[in-house]
């Protein structure tokens, strides 16, 4: 079941900004519209754009200004997915060929370049300064999130402090920021600014956590990539930095077996199998849920509207999801 | 000699740019760092900055408002030039190793992202919408340009009209975009403002023309790089196009060279050689010139102040200069 499907009444507004985003690239190079409608089509839960548009009910809700905040969420969010897969060598994203797979690398980098160039072209509508420094600021923790990602690649001596700066970079901050922006084109007060911020911050952390956790737990087909592909690809998450620190047997085989070459399919099944029996998956789901109280008590803070009902559920909704 | 001896006026301003840059990369991840500090030490003419400064000097000069432009533009500028070289698969910039040969094409992706991040935090800082329009606009067209430059890489089939869309965007906006940029913070006219556009837009088509001309003629100590090299990795350029409408004999030579696999040194001077003898390189010129008369055009309509001086005698430095 897709996210808005849950919020009918803003069905309207995301469809605004997908539309909105096929128009932007309709007269585009045909490498540049392809990328852009595939990544479009392929769905998503657009929940930057939704946690814009409910940010901004506890303000002046102007759809037009919000539409612009959305496109410009959803193209940073684009560009980091495209620039991603460079980085993890990705061939498939929801089950489609990646623009790096598709084409290559160079082309993928300068796709994801043209996608925030789209994003900063939107936010440029803006007068206010606020929302030109929350735009820098995502863009700039997230090419700091990606450049750690790549140096923490296949490094296994990480613990729960690395992983968490790095997601909160990688994910977190874009999430926050598309709450913060909503509030700031609605003009909310500072202090519900700062709050629905925290909240995205919050949800965002878990929304990576749990990301990480169905890598191990969901199947090929619900993920539209082979299970355990982040471990494949050197991205080491938090049930396998658990796991490593409960059983120094595991570690020293996760070592041995990466240093000679990438794990054959059975090896990897079996690799899988221990982390899993570690208790990995349930410490993740731990840390997961704390973050995700963390988020409902911010919501407890913030003014009770029909909206807070609607983050609330989709928080619930993004902590316990199977895809 | 360094453009900005010409110009002491401006060297303290200038000076202040580049420690401005380095501090705004002392904290960060020693990768980015390094990449930046080499790029800031390789020197480089600075003009973005300069005519920044220059076109301010038609209006409210404000040093640190202007800081806060020149330092982004300089970054937009190195991103670029760290994406570049990927595109073109360089190793070597200005005699040193570029951050892909040195890391990687994904490293260099990053630092390339990290600065546009770090262009856009200090353009944040402004209220005026007509500065986040002028940079999102470059950003744009360099985006675009740079996918341009991907699609005809050894593509022999091209033409003035494909070379000149190319560099508009990969060069000339982005100069145009300075001169702009420091016109609109200095709060100028609106005449006056698109006459410093029109005449960075210009000096850019005459700048990258320039560098084109000098791939054939200099050495590869003045370039810090292979002579020939645009043509090596596939960067058709004028005097290229040139040569093969005035010789199709040259052109059947190229294309059958580049089709088995790349010319060694010996065929690649040989190859240098006839597109020189061809009148390529003079054709090159006498359309710099064309655009470099333009831009003394567009000068006269402009105030005649100190600085319009300045601005003629850059355009001047940049269409004779030999490195």
């Amino acid at each position: 079941m897709k996210l808005i499907d849950h919020y009918m009444y803003l069905r309207g507004d995301i469809h605004r900004i997908e539309k909105e985003m096929e128009q932007a690239v309709s007269k585009a190079h045909p490498v540049l519209q392809e990328a852009t409608l595939q990544l479009l089509q392929a769905g998503g839960k657009r929940i930057r754009p939704v946690f814009t548009l409910l940010s901004a009910k506890f303000g002046n809700y102007d759809t037009q200004a919000l539409k612009h905040i959305g496109v410009a969420l959803e193209f940073v969010h684009m560009a980091s997915l495209v620039h991603d897969d460079v980085i993890d060598n990705s061939d498939l994203r929801r089950g489609k060929l990646t623009v790096k797979a598709k084409w290559d690398n160079r082309v993928a980098m300068y796709t994801g370049d043209y996608m925030f160039g789209k994003a900063i072209a939107r936010v440029a509508n803006f007068e206010e300064v606020g929302i030109h420094e929350t735009m820098a600021w995502v863009m700039h923790e997230m090419a700091v999130g990606e450049i750690e990602q790549i140096r923490l690649q296949y490094e296994w001596e990480q613990n729960i402090r690395t992983y968490l700066r790095r997601i909160r970079r990688k994910t977190a901050v874009l999430i926050a920021g598309s709450c913060k922006m909503g509030a700031q084109v609605a003009g909310v007060s500072p202090q519900v600014q700062k709050g629905l911020y925290q909240f995205g911050y919050y949800v965002g952390l878990a929304f990576q956590i749990t990301d990480d956790i169905l890598d191990f737990t969901s199947s090929e087909e619900a993920l539209g990539k082979p299970a355990g592909g982040d471990l494949l690809q050197g991205n080491i998450t938090l049930p396998v930095i658990y796991a490593m620190e409960k059983d120094s047997a595991l570690k020293t085989e996760l070592l041995q077996t990466f240093a000679e070459s990438l794990p054959s399919r059975e090896k990897m099944a079996h690799l899988l199998e221990q982390i899993k029996e570690s208790g990995g998956v349930e410490y993740a789901r731990a840390i997961n849920n704390r973050y995700l109280n963390k988020a409902y008590q911010t919501l407890e803070t913030l003014p009770d509207i029909p909206a807070r009902r609607s983050l609330f559920e989709i928080a619930n909704y993004i902590g316990e999801r199977d895809h």
